[in-house]
């Protein structure tokens, strides 16, 4: 049988820990988000001030309205769990919950967290860690349809157009699975594989494995990371695009943005750029690969000044703009090209 | 300071096991063919009918001849280390030999192995594994000057043209250092990353690491891996291309390949592809990069058929081509074309 990404336990009682400052609890906000339905509420400790706006409940409250792990849903700069989590995250534990990370630091790593899961038969997933055994790709064509969404740069929104487009297409009643490629969508997804923590000779096959053979009517809308024209990560995106065999991409863009995030000297790309080059390295694995739309960050700008943005990009590029977000008809528009 | 990969303790006493069949013993001819003055002879056990030639001694000899440790120099199918090899290895241990492995089962994970090591204060180099705390990769601009062999596929010379080169542009008093970026090629140099083997977040930053700040006259000859054209590793192939930074690049071929080893399905590109492919992704991390020649695997070819060949292709592309191997003065043309 081949490897895949074990299946995550849900739903999840989610874990604020200490945290006081909104930016460093993404995690919580994408789950309450995207998968509220996985989500029974939230846990913090006294000092925390940070809410997902979940009802407040202990794990043992959790456990009675069926949780079946709690989440660590908040990060801190180092991504390391802080002495002050243990002993509530041991008490989860205690009361019947799997634990279930993000971060960088393992809690497979942590004596006492492992210690504690072995005395109440509980599991712990590191879900930045791989699935062992990943082969390497074939290379091989699958069946079934998938898009991908790629990016000018990290951090504009490709896993949340990934997210709306494959809830957009299942509102449809099309038959549409999102395929999570990093922590936080993975832990919305339940499942999915973290591809930038795959050894770089076998993470082509892990992208495999992320979209297997499927009907053939099925789309499997595929979380992208990173960006070809990043210095840093774009033979991470490189492996997700040759591994995915996209059938269609989307690029996701921020209005406004011009250079590389954390990397002043790289000037972004533009979209075209990125169509160009997309299809120049996708067409070795699918050489039908072509470009369906583009999605728009307008998160920071107001209605009107979006709307002539999205209008005139579409305009430029004779291809169906829209801000997923923001939807309207602009997005329906993106959704007849998913399905074209 | 930064983390680099650890030089190996040389001379070496090549370990040739009991191997019979001289594919197996790749690592060992590459040893002998191209780091002879880092070995001090081989030893292998009484089944053994391959030889690389070199003086045969045991392990004390070997120490008297002044060799620090000993390289497993073959292989076998699935890359683990049998039962026989184990009291062997520890005999060169207590012998004062510190063991380099290269083989997917890591002499690290062995309990008897590593137990000798600790008895007899020996250390275990395993070369697939990378070195700890590779920085994710800066894409800032190094100092010196980088060549990097790339290719239309796996296994048609990147290594040995690298190696070619490095000793051709020596031998004309140039400033040149081989950089190797695979198991056999870090055994020859003496220090090198599998860059494979690094997680592929990191794997642009080990290629950084590989080919540091040089004096501006400096050449990095680094070794190239896979192929932008292969469905497996394409994305570790391009790590080392945006990490290396180029300015300029290599193509290697070997004639009459027409489909990529291993997968039928993919028709090789044409050398021209290659060149396209190359400086399009590389000129994200350096601009400046272009094509200073080809390089063609000639070995199983007449004389005459490989020189009209070479001549063929040097009029088709306009540019330098030689069979480093077969060297003369189309590899001189290469090694002017190198320094330009």
């Amino acid at each position: 049988m081949e490897p895949s990404a074990p299946a995550l336990p849900g739903p999840y009682l989610i874990f604020l820990g200490d945290t006081t400052e909104p930016g460093f609890a993404k995690t919580a906000f994408g789950l309450r988000d995207w998968a509220r339905e996985r989500c029974v509420g939230e846990y913090a400790l006294a000092e925390a001030t940070v809410t997902a706006g979940l009802p407040l409940l202990t794990p043992r409250e959790a456990v009675g309205k069926g949780a079946r792990a709690l989440v660590i849903g908040v990060a801190n700069p180092g991504g390391f769990i802080p002495d002050a989590w243990v002993p509530p995250l041991i008490e989860a534990m205690a009361a019947g919950l799997d634990l279930i990370g993000g971060m960088h630091s393992r809690l497979t790593d942590m004596p006492p967290i492992r210690e504690a899961a072995r005395r109440h038969g509980r599991e712990l997933f590191d879900i930045r860690t791989p699935p062992p055994d990943i082969p390497v790709a074939t290379g091989r064509k699958r069946t079934g349809r998938r898009l991908l969404t790629v990016g000018t740069d990290c951090a504009l929104g490709k896993k949340y157009t990934a997210l709306s487009i494959a809830r957009g297409l299942a509102a449809r009643g099309l038959d549409a699975t999102f395929r999570a490629s990093g922590q936080t969508g993975i832990l919305i997804a339940g499942e999915g594989i973290a591809i930038d923590s795959v050894v770089s000779d076998f993470a082509s096959g892990a992208a495999e494995l992320l979209s297997p053979n499927a009907a053939p009517e099925h789309i499997d809308v595929i979380e992208g990371q990173g960006s070809l024209f990043h210095p840093s990560y774009a033979s991470v995106s490189l492996a997700l695009l040759h591994g995915s065999q996209p059938d269609l991409f989307v690029v996701c863009h921020k209005p406004g943005r011009e250079r590389i995030l954390g990397h002043p000297g790289y000037t972004l790309p533009s979209i075209e750029d990125v169509i160009d080059l997309s299809i120049r390295n996708g067409r070795l694995t699918n050489p039908a690969i072509r470009c369906a739309g583009v999605s728009l960050a307008t998160n920071e700008l107001a209605e009107a000044e979006a709307a002539r943005l999205i209008a005139e990009t579409e305009e430029r590029l004779s291809l169906p703009v829209a801000d997923p977000i923001r939807g309207g008809p602009a997005f329906e528009r993106l959704l007849d090209a998913c399905t074209s």
